[in-house]
């Protein structure tokens, strides 16, 4: 038996771990760069982006040897020191041996445009500025941000009796570019769980797989992104059940959050495809709507307009037919076997149903057994906005 | 040796052929419903859609034997008559049945909204105005479009010598739901030339290839698409080069007009990918490029934000690396094998290329010899609003 209980200031809750965000003149004004320390070393877990141009930050982690503990991540935003090559991871480097305070294998972290080197004067000097004693998690969560409109950060208290807890605490950000492989988010999770490194390994990408790689803001997938778990088991605490629920629920939460913000974003849909032939066949059905430009433009105009759900199911040529699929917004049933329900009372309670700020499209295939949930948000003006001039 | 001569007034050049459009009241005002009718049988060739829940017209064409002909196709827009199970083909034939004159084997094909049955005695009262014996490819291209801006409508007259020549001709439906898989839209090509049945099947899969499943406005692919060639062989010339060469024309021609007029759509960009490893990747890679909502926005902005071409390429997992990636506006190259070239000046140039109606985006990925381009379009607040609120 263990108990969850949701804590306010994120990170700040961690014994041993320090952070902090400042401005370094990267933004004009808000925070743009951070540091996550620890008093002690830390086993490192971490996933990358599949992208086949990792950005330099996740090509200098690689350089260090498999199993290497660490006390020191310095992030930046605006700024995603990708496409930079050699040069970049050199710059990674330069910048990290001028931190004023001794660290061992520190890392970096960025966000931001790709293809322009890191400003690196300003960088070392905006560092003299840190206090690395402090507890910040509400500075560093906004540092790390970029189109993102709120910050991201959470922290559970694991309770496994009266006198034996563990706690775990996370920040990220996401915006645009979120896509089934964990596009342009960045994740930090920290905890003083006495967690094994194996345990690490495999429950991070577990919780990953089941969160961040089920969200869909764009369809795009970016350079940069990487989520990283440090444990320094200064609790001495430890129970995996516990720990992965843990963990599940907030990575769950997060990537929830993110598609929340997901840029111009106004809603967040679970696309769920039940009873289909394969678990390949749910999956692909269920990411081909939460990518559809005609579902997500339906969604933001809210229109219940069932036919471009059936025609994407149809277009991602999974095993379906007409004669078996049923399509519902929550529990509204709008297509059923053949026939079209969509009379006026039908229309109305769907219609209701999609003014939500958050619901579910169930596509039954009935054509098997397995199921799929994806997760997406809608199509607004505001990404057009958004994306049309981002780098200015 | 042949010459390729344009015409106007589409389809009245071809002899033998007829057609016309009028209002049946699917649409307020404009024209929804047309006919194209041979004055003798014609061989038929035609591609569908690849998508699983094949719209009724679709279904209906392939309840006739394999090699039949035909001299009569009735066309509306507005409606899909797509997910309507059995009762969708019955309606079709009921329809057909109902035409005050004497067909073989005719055919429909529809556009529009997905999951509604056809407003049968509308139409079938609405025939009753057709006058059978028109010639009128102008009412006729515009009755079948949906969201179009414009009617695309085209004729070459092909000159063997001084006394030799055929006429192909063809009207064309697109906008949205255009995606490298020949979506949301019908073509009707109709010809004089005594072209044998092989060549039509085997031509029109080259042509299509080559036009339609190049382009993509949105990635989405829907239950309607076909193109249709009908050949009544009356000019009794033909000549294969000449034929193959005219019907490439056309189709790509047609397929550019359509990404034009892609909703909301202000510029066409061709996505060249070159020197790829094997053939399946440049065409990954390019299509990737013109499907990427990120890139569709930067064009939009008229932005070279070069760094989300190269994370597109790097997401779609094709064979590419850092150090020998080449990328162009036009011939302005922005970053070249490690190095970002964008000073004041390139930027400047690479600005101005993005802001013509047309151009390319290259991208030399220096790992092999393959090639392919892709076609695509920006993605304007304007595509949000007309798919937000589509069926109204």
């Amino acid at each position: 038996m263990f108990t969850i209980i949701p804590l306010k200031n994120g990170l700040d809750n961690v014994e041993g771990f320090y952070s902090q965000g400042i401005n370094a003149g990267l933004k004009k004004e808000d925070n743009d760069l951070a540091f996550i320390r620890s008093d002690t070393l830390c086993d490192i877990s971490a996933v990358f982006t599949t992208n086949r141009f990792q950005a330099a930050p996740i090509k200098h982690f690689q350089k260090y040897p498999k199993e290497f503990k660490t006390d020191f991540i310095l992030i930046n935003s605006k700024n995603a020191n990708a496409m930079t090559g050699e040069k970049g991871i050199e710059d990674i480097e330069e910048i990290l041996n001028a931190i004023e305070i001794k660290t061992t294998n520190p890392l970096m972290s960025s966000t931001g445009v790709i293809g322009y080197r890191l400003p690196k004067d300003k960088i070392i000097q905006a560092c003299k500025k840190f206090n690395f004693d402090t507890k910040d998690s509400d500075s560093t969560a906004k540092a790390i941000l970029t189109t993102d409109t709120f910050k991201k950060e959470i922290c559970f208290q694991v309770k496994l009796s009266d006198d034996k807890s563990f706690y775990i605490a996370a920040i990220c950000k996401g915006a645009g570019m979120i896509n089934p492989a964990m596009a342009t988010m960045l994740c930090f999770i920290v905890t003083d769980a006495n967690i094994p490194k194996n345990d690490m390994d495999t429950l991070l990408k577990e919780a990953v797989d089941n969160s961040f790689n089920t969200i869909s803001v764009d369809g795009d997938t970016s350079t940069n992104d990487t989520v990283m778990l440090l444990a320094n088991k200064k609790s001495k605490i430890y129970d995996k059940e516990a720990f992965k629920e843990a963990l599940k629920l907030l990575t769950k939460e997060l990537s929830l959050q993110i598609l929340k913000d997901g840029e111009g974003s106004n809603k967040v849909v679970a696309f769920e495809v039940k009873n289909a032939k394969t678990k390949e066949d749910a999956k692909k059905a269920a990411t081909a709507l939460s990518n559809s430009l005609l579902v997500k433009t339906a969604l933001f105009g809210e229109d219940p307009n069932w036919g471009r759900i059936a025609s994407t199911i149809g277009a991602s040529l999974v095993e379906a037919s007409e004669d078996t699929l049923v399509i519902s917004y929550d529990n509204v049933t709008v297509y059923d076997r053949g026939v079209n329900k969509m009379d006026e009372e039908v229309e109305k309670k769907a219609s209701k149903v999609m003014q939500k700020d958050s619901f579910k499209i169930v596509c039954d295939l009935n054509k098997g057994d397995s199921s799929y949930t994806a997760y997406g948000c809608d199509l607004s003006y505001e990404y057009v906005k958004i994306n049309a001039d981002y780098r200015t």
